[in-house]
């Protein structure tokens, strides 16, 4: 955590000042809630949301338990449900919430009237006291996700814990961990350990390399046993493939790409092999019954998400989105919360029906969607083809994007590839926060571009999602100290500087309209 | 140009089938059409459209003039007004018309009828019969402009050159050459001369130089002046800024970031200093009678667009959109042909005002926009904050968008910046094709996804729009021969594979149905 390199790939994150210079991390409140100070040269300062958690740990010794004594008291209290759904219920306004509310800005009852109610989630884990709160809702701020994760074919632990760190450093909200390969109890320890944000598994990948790959292998309880032994270690939410029933499987044979979700196509292949129903359907009370017990909540997955333009809003799609508002319903009754996982590959006239039918399917429980990819046609750049759809999506209430990195549909994304994605996935949910009319939200779009007409170079670097590569970007053709200060930058040169004329030209008009008035007045005022 | 180098900043193009391999260059009908032809392993093919031009030129000798003979004998005939709205409105099928209509896969008579009613644009000046003729109007493909030139800050012309044939290896449909600084006559008389595709110029640029840098200096004259020297050279369209009114220029005042526009903030300049109107606009009848004898199309600037997401849609941006519409009416008196640019920076939500007020103002003129960047918070990307906007108000119908370069607002793109400039809207703009249901638009999408699904690795590489990205991003985890066939990827490994989950599915559904069939036949076929 000491290294100073600049090489984005190799290990060793370096310290967060350097990524974002002239910011203080702050603490607010009792509740130490994180946030970060941009100073500004001409003194202002503009405050945003921070997901960066505590610096300069010892990944060996993990995260301090910041929730630890609230979760004790509801032990000591003898809670048996310990979900925020049920304290919301309840009409109960928990530390969580409370957090929540501070990092939004908007008050803790309209927190806990939105979790109650179901429109939001705090994954929260009582096992992972390490995380700082956050809120997944249509009425807050939207959030992404980053995907980090070995596969058989590559990455190692420390190399995945630092993909942690380095999304968070960036702006991930919560991380999934979809490791597939060896170690993967270890692994997910040392994240889980380490994360300061929700961390979230598709436990049916675990329960695969159990049974050693044979999908006929798959029952309710050895599956309930993989989610108590990753609830136990503190996993704050569950992707889990419940919607994906028996008599959806056939509407999926004529697509051209058929199941593209793991969890999915390992279900329909269950469903299929013993020709009887999902068990994560029948079995579903059950999986309530476990999960209240530790907070974890819902990301119920989309198993049969379309993976091409070809494939979007067919009847497999909406079929299983309608078992998972079913399944919504039964979660709620165990004041499980819940999250609804949404596609995946949509062209742009396609995506606002997937949010209208999620809505009313699902009785207004987070969406929470991949993308959506808006064309199939640029591998390499599918972060911009998602951030597309990501943006519309969002402008239309998802509460929170998975990101897509520029390896997607290629290869394993690497630390530049995680970093873009982050950025990417930033960017859509900030123009689509933008879209919503979220409060303050255009504050710092407001603070850079005043910065930007100013001139003031540095300033506009600090408040930029990466401060780094926008002043890397400036001095690859004005690298002089001089040009950070000058009124003018390399696209037009001095004399064509249109923000040199319009200072002019405001100097101009206010004297223009100063002396038509003086003018006016000579004339003895008298309007002709 | 026989530079085989693979770095992206050196002089030196490698050869086209080095970009795109397993393709061939193709020329439809008589008339030379270009296109290009994909071949994919299973023997299929795709057809493509195709902005590359003639290759193996020697740039000091230029393209071969391939209209050279049509525009001859329009000359024959002693024609005096050349623009291809005068013939759409005699009636007149042009080659350049029947040339696109091929491109788009449309009947001649409707390029000739959308160009008689002012839908859509052919920017083909008589003095360039190098280029191969596309179509601007929303009910054709969405175009895409790349920007290029030198400032008095850098860049050279062979550099310029390049950035040209770069631009459109990747697909930009017209580019525009902004050189400021020196020898900017000789650097556009090389472009036009290599360029297959509209060139367009924003010739007050031009016209400042020529007067020192006074804007006081400028007058009508010595602005036409200049325009016929660029209409001799054979520029195809000119940005000019002819809607920035008097009475506009201090609704600008209270702006965040005023006038970003240089043609708008020199307009500005000049009518403040004289206190009167525009003589573009005053002038207007005399720049339609010019343009008209070399088919010189306008591309009316808008001066007063909004360079932040606070300024978009104010009264000084829509009061503009109003001018511009009266000006279209004029220019069309003239058979001139028109578009219209449009901003710039505006939220999402505000996008749609933009394109359905620009519809009414401007008589359905074509539109032309500058992204729209959705936020300003991302200086160093702004060719995604853009591309989301752009790929939006391309869906509404703007008929082409002026791409943005990762170095928007920070420097002078480099060859990588064009390319990921040109690439992001090559996205944008086929997205638009999608959402728009333009027909034939998914082939490639359909072609590419069922690749992907059937492993066919080489052909997935090859339908993209970067295959050499594509597959170098593959290559990072899988460098092997063996995996361009191998029936998983790096992803998940081969035990976790969904693609391979999908085809057993597939396989079993098959199978189950039949079996279920015989089972039902051999139980007497009753239903029961």
């Amino acid at each position: 955590m000491t290294d100073t390199t600049s090489d984005a790939n190799k290990v060793g994150l370096r310290p967060l000042h350097e990524s974002f210079p002239n910011s203080d991390k702050v603490i607010i409140s009792d509740l130490e809630v994180p946030a970060r100070d941009i100073r500004l040269s001409n003194g202002d300062m503009v405050r945003v949301y921070d997901t960066t958690g505590p610096q300069d740990i010892d990944p060996k010794r993990g995260l301090p338990k910041r929730r630890q004594p609230w979760i004790d008291a509801r032990r000591e209290r003898g809670d048996q449900n310990f979900s925020q759904m049920h304290y919301a219920r309840q009409g109960v306004i928990t530390e969580e919430m409370r957090f929540c509310a501070i990092r939004e800005n908007v008050e803790p009852e309209f927190v806990r009237k939105e979790i109650a109610e179901g429109r939001a989630i705090i994954p929260a884990n009582i096992n992972h006291p390490e995380i700082e709160p956050m809120i997944i809702g249509r009425n807050f701020l939207v959030k992404i996700n980053a995907n980090i994760g070995n596969s058989a074919l590559g990455s190692s632990i420390d190399e995945e814990v630092e993909k942690l760190q380095w999304s968070i450093r960036w702006g991930a909200d919560t991380v999934m961990d979809l490791s597939t390969g060896q170690n993967i109890h270890e692994t997910r320890e040392w994240i889980v350990r380490n994360s300061p944000v929700p961390i979230g598994t598709v436990p049916i990948y675990q329960a695969l390399e159990r049974v050693e790959g044979k999908v006929e292998d798959l029952n309710l309880d050895m599956f309930l046993e993989v989610l108590e032994e990753q609830a136990k270690q503190g996993v704050d939410y569950f992707t889990i493939h419940a919607g994906v029933l028996l008599r959806h499987v056939p509407l999926t044979a004529e697509r051209i790409t058929g199941i593209v979700s793991r969890g999915g196509a390992i279900m329909a292949k269950w469903c299929l092999h013993y020709h009887t129903e999902n068990f994560l359907y029948t079995g579903f009370a059950k999986i309530c019954e476990l999960m209240k017990r530790y907070d974890v909540s819902f990301s119920l997955g989309d198993g049969l998400r379309p993976g091409s333009i070809k494939d979007a809003n067919d009847e497999a799609q909406f079929g299983e989105l309608e078992a998972l508002g079913r399944l919504t319903k039964i979660a709620w009754e165990h004041d499980v919360q819940v999250m609804i996982e949404g596609p995946g590959h949509v062209p742009m006239h396609k995506i606002k029906e997937n949010m209208d039918r999620q809505l009313e399917a699902c009785h207004e429980a987070p969406f929470y969607t991949l993308g959506p990819l808006t064309t199939d046609i640029a591998p390499g750049y599918d972060h911009i083809t998602s951030a597309i759809g990501a943006a519309m999506i969002g402008s239309y209430g998802t509460a929170m994007l998975c990101y897509v990195t520029p390896k997607e549909h290629l290869g394993l994304p690497n630390k530049e590839d995680v970093k873009q994605g982050v950025i990417t996935y930033k960017i859509a949910a900030h123009a689509a926060d933008l879209a919503k009319g979220h409060p303050g939200a255009q504050d710092r779009d407001d603070a850079l571009s005043k910065a930007r007409f100013e001139f003031r170079w540095e300033d506009q670097f600090n408040l930029a999602l990466d401060p780094e590569t926008a002043r890397a970007y400036h001095d690859e053709t004005l690298p002089q100290d001089g040009a950070k200060v000058a009124h003018f930058c390399s696209m037009c040169g001095p004399r064509f500087c249109s923000m040199k004329i319009t200072e002019e030209v405001r100097e101009y008009a206010k004297k223009g309209m100063a002396g038509k008035s003086e003018e006016f007045v000579e004339r003895g005022g008298v309007i002709q």
